[in-house]
This record gives structure tokens, C-alpha cells and sequence, in this order.
């Protein structure tokens, strides 16, 4: 009879239930000692948060916050912490593949404390917001990302290419994906790389438009590995594209939009959420590098020909919003911003308040997009960085 | 060489043009006779859209409109019907794959008209619900919709399963996807059927359930084909849902959150939208069934013991809305909600004004989601009809 779950995941659960059974001993040793049981977990406020100029990573510095249950501020959050823990370890063990949704009421429901005169009723948690801060208190205690814990959650990147990877019990070959794609699972550090032939990964914002190369042959022609993160890109998408870069030495283009939502777009790929920078050690890829659309292939610059003419500029452009000058001026002062590429492009948005869309781009013909701009602008490294 | 493109786009391609340059000569030949050229076009307003209640689909009546050239007030979309005919046409032939949005951009530029004494000025278009409202008329039209005319658009919908399917030149084994899963196509209608081995289809809204229940095993206890529209679904998994109805003759189960919005998911797969009846006659699947989560489910009736308990319900359950009754409320008066179990169910919604999300019966363990609370209800036939 053919399995129902993979081989890898029964793996995974015994690692991960391991570990997390190991870090939790260490408090319940705490208690056998007659000590106040303590977590001393690394803390996630912005001012432990550290961009790492050489590895080009946000991480967490060396403060810790003590999370100690005889503490009244904190007995609640311990609690919550160590339901959290069991819940998640109970799920392990019993081959379940929870999402941060279902922990959220996996755990959900009222403790009833009979006092002498009163009863007092106190909910385990009242939002996800809670159930889900305590889930990332768990990673950085245990050093484990949920993904590791059989976490699962929704996906939206794609990818199609000359590969052959190890899923599950699968061997998948990404190039014969048809008209569709593969569609990346929610768990790619249990993905084995098995055969790969490319030269590098493009990583567009925008479905459609990777529908679009997709169908063109763009990464047959051009040995890319193509992936579409649709949108803000999800956890998934990131580790995968990060292994790509790490593991198998791909170089990484991002293209996006040209306007500050893409800039944010590139920035989680290439360093992560400045709230999430706990993740970003093995989420982010530092030397992914910002494709276009850019300013300058919009407007050129003294040593650049752009790639629009001054009818194609009037009929594409779209005028900046207030919330884009904003979103701009922020990322301005973004640490992994401030080389003289962007504030160059970041300044000449700030002067036109103009932004463009990809597919302005498609519609000067795909074949432009796809055979001439992008390999032209790989070739000549023409990047903003 | 491999090829770029597909053989199947490239007759798709040859198909479509044909029809296209068929439709709009007989608007030359009007021409040519020196009559006024007009073109008759179905009526897309509310009037005109008829629920057939033996074939369960909303479908356009026989009233048309004629739009006349010459007639001041038509000769605007006149001509942007016969600008976007003949962009779609040229990108036919010329290999490309356009999307809805640089087919606005494509034909987005200012007309010059210069008069004896003033020079005018008029765009073909300002906002792309202009130029998309345009090739909704050139669908209409031509009876050709925008996936036979190779426009593609983002798609979300994935699906897995013991079935193979031909998609471009490339035979996809879908039972084989590992933790991952295929991405539809959004031109579904191109797919080839090789070899199924399936007893239904269930259809899950969200994206983070199906990975749950695609991870357990499910489909392949159970036979299933498994698809997620993540979310409101689009067009392709539409269409590939009615296909794998129609053409392979397998039930469609849809599987959503117990409230007016999962409800409107199920409304769009059985019905189509109101606004786009024209489309459903090929994109619905009118005997779709709604599995689930269904008020009777969590609150049982006089003939039904619920599934969850007491408690359960108490840590489950949301408040609904001002929003969810107001809906509620309109779907009450859709005609193909006038049925016995569905006004049941909306008079429970009602009266309880309580909702539920999957994730809630996951989290009672995704065994219980998978192997008893799903198949139970298919095999004693629990649905909401």
C-alpha cells in the first residue's frame, strides 16, 4: 500500500519534536530544582534587531528577555508559551500538519480559577495576533522555524525551469510542467536539489507576467530558473529562492514594478522584514539584486539610453500617489538602501513622482520584454544595487 | 531544438485569428456595400441576464444592442472595439501572449484630431475598465473568450491527484507533485485529459487547508482529485472545475468557511457572477455541491446531531458581521438559493448570526477534517442543495 504521509516528513516531525521536547526539559529541570522556571529567549524588539553590514542580513543581537513564570507582567505570556509548545509538540507526534490559524484554536478557550469567594475565567488567547507572537517566540527559543515544526501554511510562488528537485516521495522535473507550473510546498528545506541546468533565477512580482515569459520560452532560451512570488513574497518562496542562491550559486534578478511597492517587494527578498529579522538569517537572500523596472531604464540618465521613448513615457507612466512619496522617503533611509544605485534611482522618483508598471513593458511587445530588456540588462549588469 | 512555444498555442493562435478576422470583415463588407457599419453585440446588462433553471446557469437572453458608427454616441466604443480587435489580432499573429493590463496599455495613447481652427484631443482610453469592458464585447462578439484568444491573466488555482494531463508539450503526472503541487494554467481549455483515476473532485477555498489536507494524504485515501481556488476563484480553475464535471462525469464537492462569503465561492463555481453571465456558460458547473462547513454542521437541527460540541462552539465560533447579514440577506433572494436546504441554512445563519471558519474543524485534528468529517458527509450526501 502506498504511504499517505512521506518518508521526510516522519523525519522532520522526530528532529523537530526532539528539539523542541529538549528546550522544554530544561524548564521542567528548572522546577525539579526548586528554581522559578525562567525562558531566556532572544528578544525581537527593533533595537535588538542589527542590519549585519558584511553578510547584508538583518539579525537579533545578544539581548535576551527573561520570561519567568513567578513574574505576574509575565506568567501569562510563560503560559501561553508553553501551551503553545505542547500543542504544537502533541501535533508532531500525532503526524497532524496544524496551521498558525488552527494553533490559534487549537489553544483558544477559558481557564476557569475557582477562588474561595469568586470565579475567575481568563481566555488562553482572545486574537491570533497573540497565538501567533507566541508561535514566533517558540522559533528564536528553539532555534526552530515553523516550517521545521510541520507548520504549514498557504503558498503562492511558482517556479518552472530546467530542474529536477525531490519532494515528498517525488522526483519532479520543473520543465515539464506544460502551460502550468509547479506550485513551491510550504515546507522547501525538505526539498532536495537533484539535477539542475541554469545559469541564473529571475524572480518576477507579478503572476501574469510570469505567465507570460512562461509561455514564451524565456527560461528555456535564457537557462533561468523563472519564479513568480505573486505579490509580496511568502516565507515558502523566500527560503526557496535563498537555497537556490546559497546552495547551487545562482545568481538572483528581481523585477518588479518600478515604483516603491516593488523596492519593498526586492527588500524582503534580498533582507527580510525589519519586524521579522529572526527569520531573515535563513530567509533572505543578501545578494539577490534589483533587476528593474528602474528608474533609469524609464527616464535614462547621462551615461544611460532609457528604454521608453517620450510618447511611450506619456501613454505608461502613472503619477505617484502620496503614499508611494511616503513609502519612497522611508526606504530612503533604509541602511541596505543607502548606496549611491539606489539613492541615485530613489531621487530621480522623488523628482518625476512617476511610477510604471511591468507589463507597460509587455505591452511594447513580450518579445521586448523577454528577449531583448531582461537578457540585456542581465548581460550588461545593469542593476541597481 | 526544443521548441519555445507550444504546438497547442500555436493552432489555438491559428483558430482564433481566423474566427477574429471572420467576425470583423462582415463589418468591412458593411463597408464595402456603403451601409453604415454596425456591429450586433448581446446585451450585457441585468435584463438580459436570464437564469435557466433546467440547465442551473445564468446565461445572456437574445436581446442586442447595435452599435452604429455613425452613430455619435456609439462611435467612441466603435472604435475602441475595432483598435482592441485588431491589437488582440496582431499579438495572435505574432506569437505574443498579451494579459488584460498591457492590452490597455497597448492601445492607451491620445488621438489628434486637427480641425480648421482647433486641434482636439482624445485618448482611446483612460483606465483599463474602459479597454477590459472592450474585450468583454470582443468575447461576446466573436463568442470567443479571452483564453481562446491566448490574453492570459494571473492564476491561483492549484490541483493534485492520480490523474495525468497534456498541458503544452509536456504529460503531467499530477499524483506525482511530492508536498508541492501543479499550478493550473490559465488557458485550461488547452489541456488534454490523458488518464484519471478518480471518484470526485473536491474544491477547497483555502489555499493553507488544501496544503493540509494534500499533506495528510487525502486525496489519495480517498480517490480524489484535490484543487484549491485560493480564495474568490478565477477563471481557469473555474473552467478546469467544470471540465473535470463535465467531460470526466466526476462529482464537485466545494469545501468553504461557514459564511456568506464561502458561500459566494460556492455561488461563483455553480453560477458564475451576475455582472459576467456570458462566461458561465462555459466556466459553471452547475451541479457543483457545497459540502461544507454548513450551519448544520455546527449547530445540527431536528434531524442532525452537529459536529461540534458545546464547548467547541464557544471558542469556535465568530460574531458575525453587519457586512456577513447583509449579504446573507441578498443571497437569500438569488433564484438558485431558493431551495429548501439553502433557505434552511441562511435562516440558521440569521438567527444565530454566528460563523465559522475551516481552519476550526482542522484544528479538532486533521484527522477528523480528513478522515471522518469530509468523506462521512460525501457518502451520506450532507450537502447544502
Amino acid at each position: 500500500m502506498t504511504e499517505l504521509t512521506s518518508k521526510v516528513d516522519r523525519e522532520a516531525r522526530k528532529k523537530a519534536s526532539q528539539i523542541l521536547r529538549d528546550t522544554f526539559l530544561k524548564v521542567i529541570e528548572q522546577v525539579n530544582k526548586g528554581e522559578p522556571p525562567v525562558m531566556e529567549i532572544p528578544k525581537r524588539t527593533l533595537s535588538n534587531t542589527i542590519y549585519d553590514e558584511k553578510r547584508g542580513l538583518l539579525i537579533l543581537g545578544k539581548e535576551k528577555l527573561r520570561r519567568n513564570f513567578l513574574d505576574l507582567n509575565e506568567a501569562k505570556r510563560f503560559m501561553q508559551t508553553t501551551l503553545m509548545a505542547s500543542i504544537i509538540y502533541d501535533a508532531l507526534v500525532n503526524d497532524e500538519y496544524p496551521t498558525i490559524r488552527d494553533l490559534y484554536y487549537r489553544g483558544k478557550h477559558s481557564i476557569i480559577l475557582k477562588g474561595p469567594n469568586k470565579t475567575y475565567e481568563e481566555n488562553t488567547w482572545d486574537e491570533q495576533k497573540e497565538s501567533d507572537s507566541v508561535i514566533v517566540d517558540i522559533e528564536v527559543f528553539t532555534n526552530l522555524l515553523r516550517e521545521d515544526m510541520l507548520i504549514l501554511s498557504k503558498e503562492k510562488g511558482k517556479v518552472v525551469g530546467d530542474m529536477q528537485i525531490r519532494s515528498g516521495n517525488d522526483i519532479i522535473d520543473l520543465s515539464k510542467m506544460g502551460h502550468g507550473a509547479y506550485a513551491i510546498e510550504p515546507t522547501p528545506d525538505l526539498i532536495d536539489f537533484v539535477n539542475v541546468n541554469a545559469e541564473f533565477v529571475l524572480v518576477v512580482e507579478k503572476d501574469a507576467v510570469f505567465q507570460q515569459l512562461h509561455r514564451a520560452g524565456f527560461w528555456r532560451q535564457y537557462k533561468a530558473i523563472l519564479i513568480t512570488s505573486a505579490g509580496q513574497p511568502d516565507r515558502a518562496t523566500r527560503r526557496f529562492v535563498r537555497r537556490l542562491n546559497e546552495e547551487l550559486k545562482l545568481p538572483v534578478y528581481i523585477l518588479t514594478d518600478a515604483d516603491p511597492y516593488g523596492w519593498y517587494i526586492y527588500s524582503v527578498f534580498r533582507i527580510g522584514s525589519i519586524q521579522l529579522s529572526y527569520e531573515s538569517e535563513r530567509l533572505a537572500t543578501p545578494n539577490a539584486k534589483f533587476l528593474g523596472v528602474s528608474m533609469t531604464d524609464i527616464f535614462g540618465d547621462k551615461n544611460k539610453k532609457p528604454y521608453l521613448s517620450e510618447q511611450e513615457r506619456r501613454n505608461y507612466i502613472i503619477k505617484a500617489k502620496e503614499a508611494d512619496v511616503k513609502r519612497a522617503l522611508e526606504i530612503k533611509n533604509y541602511d541596505w538602501f543607502k548606496t549611491k544605485g539606489w539613492q541615485h534611482e530613489i531621487e530621480i522618483f522623488l523628482d518625476k513622482k512617476s511610477k510604471l508598471e511591468i507589463e507597460a513593458m509587455a505591452s511594447k511587445g513580450l518579445k521586448f520584454l523577454a528577449f531583448q530588456y531582461i537578457p540585456e540588462k542581465i548581460k550588461s549588469g545593469d542593476f541597481v544595487s
